[in-house]
């Protein structure tokens, strides 16, 4: 399967309207820094997958037909947002598989247009679409939130957004389905006191150092985050890395920058 | 003052997701010819007044300080998702007048962050920004809306949408008000049934009718209504006009189409 990153931010993302820290006015300056709402694109010969639907032009980056099905971690509004305009389309109908939220969000099922919100997504229920089983987690979130297992014949991916540490049930199925890859949030730099709804960067190592045999690259950061790497340049454990916007995982099973991207041109603090 | 279409479209835009028609074809081929969530800008010498925040771009288009505040029609989606990202800001406060809806959208009002919602605005009362006096009027729309009478030395201008018809009091209002011109909500092309939320274009006309010393600007148009115009060229009355994207109202009291703005490019139907 192929992996690429749409989007990597936290909920402002990158740059945050208004602000003037070192990470926000690179990005402003220029695009390739910064960081859209959390998502990524998921291919297999037979699927094209979007996983979570905050970015606000799904209909001019995804043609109708050329997605097969959107998965959605949870009905945040950076993670639907891009769905309210999509919905009202024609001539198509879109799967979208999410948790069992009867909420939603705002009136997404109430007026879902051509979204199909009926494949509800069970936890550690597998299913299989094409060569691609995908299995749910459950994440601890301020809503329901699912990660989601994939694997094909060579690989095998947990992505795990929007999280604070892991559910002990969901620690104890990746420990036996050994990810070769984990995307894991990590929206705040270490903090004094635990965050509950998404992983600081200690939470981030504590759960890196519980699943040293794969490769960890983290998602949904924020820009204070971001600052804090800047001036904490050799933090990151060997087997971790920070996605970024573009971002794709290739064949090798390594992630690379997306090309043209901008890399390392923050200045540094004075 | 100054008026700028930031976009026309009813709620799933131009092009619909997936549509085949003949305008959805050509804005799929033009962007210049597309309809963004329905919003305008309003500037005089003190004050840029954002109407309505459907643009999913607003930190983008408008960075930090150059909007004085924002006026919303109403809390449907398509008329406030671009603040969902916007709220997340720092280093400012954004007003935003809006009706008095305890509901609001979503978690908006819970979780507001830089948008202040404080400053309802009631029917009728007029208040004064700098030169600009603005006179909510109520609308007959499935949530609480208001149209928005700006009025400054030289210009009198009604903003409403989204309306079907208008409530008796404020048809009283505007008769009294004498508009320059009415910005007016016309969804749809001719019904059979009289619809409830929006104009079609035989409410339209009946309003024009009323108006008669005020140039009518028609706005929130749906691709449907944009084939049908095709199809019917010489329908408009010599004081109306269908409103694109980007159009101005420039100080002669006309609207202009955006400069680089495709016109009459579509291809007659066969």
């Amino acid at each position: 399967m192929r992996l690429k990153f749409l989007g990597t931010g936290a909920a402002g993302g990158v740059p945050v309207y208004g602000c003037t820290c070192l990470v926000c006015r690179a990005a402003q300056r220029d695009n390739s820094l910064g960081r859209k709402p959390c998502s990524v694109l998921i291919e297999t010969a037979e699927e094209s997958i979007l996983v979570d639907g905050g970015l606000p032009d799904l209909g001019r980056r995804f043609p109708a037909g050329s997605l097969t099905r959107i998965f959605l971690t949870h009905y945040h509004m950076d993670h639907v947002q891009g769905l309210f305009q999509l919905r009202w389309g024609c001539n198509t109908l879109m799967p979208v598989h999410g948790p069992a939220d009867q909420h939603g969000c705002a009136d997404l099922f109430n007026h879902p247009g051509i979204l199909d919100f009926s494949p509800v997504m069970q936890a550690f229920e597998t299913k299989a679409f094409g060569s691609l089983d995908v299995t749910p987690v459950p994440l601890n979130h301020s809503k329901m939130t699912l990660g989601y297992c994939f694997q094909d014949d060579t690989i095998r991916i947990a992505y795990l957004c929007d999280t604070a540490g892991l559910p002990p049930e969901t620690r104890r199925f990746l420990k036996k389905w050994q990810p070769d890859h984990i995307v894991l949030d990590c929206t705040h730099p270490p903090q004094e006191s635990q965050p509950a709804n998404h992983n600081d960067f200690t939470l981030a190592l504590r759960l890196a150092a519980d699943f040293t045999s794969a490769r960890i690259c983290l998602t949904h950061i924020s820009h204070s985050f971001d600052v804090w790497l800047h001036h904490h340049q050799d933090v990151l454990p060997p087997h971790m890395q920070i996605a970024t916007d573009g971002m794709e995982l290739l064949p090798e099973g390594v992630f690379v920058a997306a090309a043209g991207q901008t890399v390392n041109v923050i200045p540094t603090a004075k």
